[in-house]
């Protein structure tokens, strides 16, 4: 099977994911610049979860532009990443709510965590189902960018208990990490 | 015709089935665990059903792959199916507030038995919109794991006047059934 | 230029439109009967409006099947429509909440009534921009199907004033009519 | 990389914001015509919203049409103009519901203008990524048009606190403006 109905599936959900976020924008009270400011936190969080779903729909459509045949293993693969990428909307709507506490931003970072190991599996799901294909063995092939990403992701669990604050950082410099697309899928 | 569109149709509509069902995770109404917790029943039925609409997005891909030409019949069919699938939301949504109730969980198993019946329909509208088509003739056929899941969400809209949670681990057996895709399909 | 992203964006908009619906059904407040059947009207409403939108999506799949170019006009057009469809979500939960008054009823007739008038705008847009192609050219030949829809909306924005039930049987009626495909198109 | 996933993100994200505003139009409290009436403006802008998520869609759809490769650079372009756009619903809800005020309006026209500069951003990567096309070349090429909504767009988030009425005016007009797509796409 090729890939252009699991593509176009995943295309979709993550539409609907990253826009769902933004009709999480409840409209402000009233119209003075008091009640705008009320909603600065989640529009702040907003940007950082566009800006994460973004990033894994540039890579999903690297890695998958990298592959010819996808198996049943792909298909479930997908479907568990996007099962993580969903519960995005949630923590995102949490943190904006209660920007200051701790166990927003650790459940934030605990979906972010998952969605990025459900992505390594996804990869070395295509690797299985494209065994002679030299671009898809060049996928699992893990980078520092990746074990950076996964430290910082799991260290910010934790961290969020110190002070939130740090998590958020952490957020913030993975993402710019991974701003650039991988040179290994570019390539 | 072709199956394209009836492909991207399917699956815009399962995209935003699976990421409504996401929205309606509540944004917890403070940060400690206590408020967390409290969503835990929906979050627990959110993995449900979406396994479940993931189950029914991985067989339409097998069945529409293995076909070649569609009819007004399949378009009805596949809409049939759609708004079965459609009604999991509410179903859900209902579940995950009133999880220890017999009603929300046998309305769960109509719907579920509604969606398979259709699905049914739809593989033998497929067979005859394609007669001479050896590998939609082998789609009909039904096997005994299609009629374990219609016994099992058959008799689930009964057992969860009994107990809520035996229909529950009915819809978590069904679900590990279909969790490999249909062998006649793939092969 | 094809069709391509004219039914794929289309495609998009009817998908959101039809599972959005199934979203305004409320989760009921308890889990016994009583709760479910308040539930009852919306849901028999969103089963008319699911068929509606369902009914659109067939005939707007066959006409552009039957298309080869589009123009600017063609994007405009069906714009249009899809600016109709999409206030379809709104009228269906005005009816389903207050489904013994006239008004919701006269309202969904308006909208019904411009969603098929901006049908046959886009038919014809589209036998404008492919005028030497036979099929589009059958395309804007009126059916008596077509005035007999044409005259039941119509109608039951009045109607609806008498008793919003008349109304609602003329829904019923129409898409039933429009059950089959054109067969104009088909053929 | 060919543009066939971009244009199928976009229209996917492009059709969840076009039905997302529909679903804001929230049902009128009663069924008299003093209940519709409170939702008219809301209605308006929803117009006004739709038109211009519509003329995005045309002139996106054109100006793919014209391109051929596409590079990590257009893509982030893309993501960066679909952010903007998805904070439309945002401010449509928000004028709708003060609409005699100013700063809603001021706010509708940053996010229009942000838009506004998203799109040339987008036309200019996508030159960079086709130099030697002779297309591509021709859509950085400012004109008249571009020029007149910027500035439209621009001094509006200023006159919406003279009035917020004026601010409507210039987002009309700027949409009227644009209604013909841009004739260096098409021709």
């Amino acid at each position: 099977m090729g890939t252009g109905r699991l593509e176009s599936f995943s295309d979709g959900v993550l539409a609907v994911i990253i826009t769902i976020m933004a009709f999480e924008l409840k409209t402000p009270i009233s119209s003075n610049v008091h009640a705008l400011s009320h909603r600065l936190p989640l529009l702040l969080v907003y940007v950082l979860s566009f800006a994460f779903i973004g990033i894994y729909w540039v890579n999903h459509h690297h890695l998958l532009h990298a592959t010819r045949l996808i198996s049943a293993g792909v298909m479930w693969a997908n479907l568990y990443l996007l099962f993580w990428l969903s519960l995005i909307p949630f923590v995102t709507a949490w943190v904006g709510a209660q920007h200051s506490a701790s166990l927003p931003a650790a459940c934030y970072a605990i979906v972010a965590n998952g969605s990025g190991l459900a992505f390594r599996l996804l990869s070395s799901a295509i690797r299985r189902a494209n065994p002679k294909d030299q671009t898809s063995s060049r996928i699992l092939s893990l980078t520092r960018k990746e074990n950076a990403s996964t430290l910082l992701y799991t260290s910010s669990i934790g961290l969020a208990f110190l002070s939130p604050y740090i998590a958020y950082a952490s957020f913030v410099i993975v993402a710019i990490l991974w701003f650039v697309p991988d040179r290994r899928l570019v390539a």
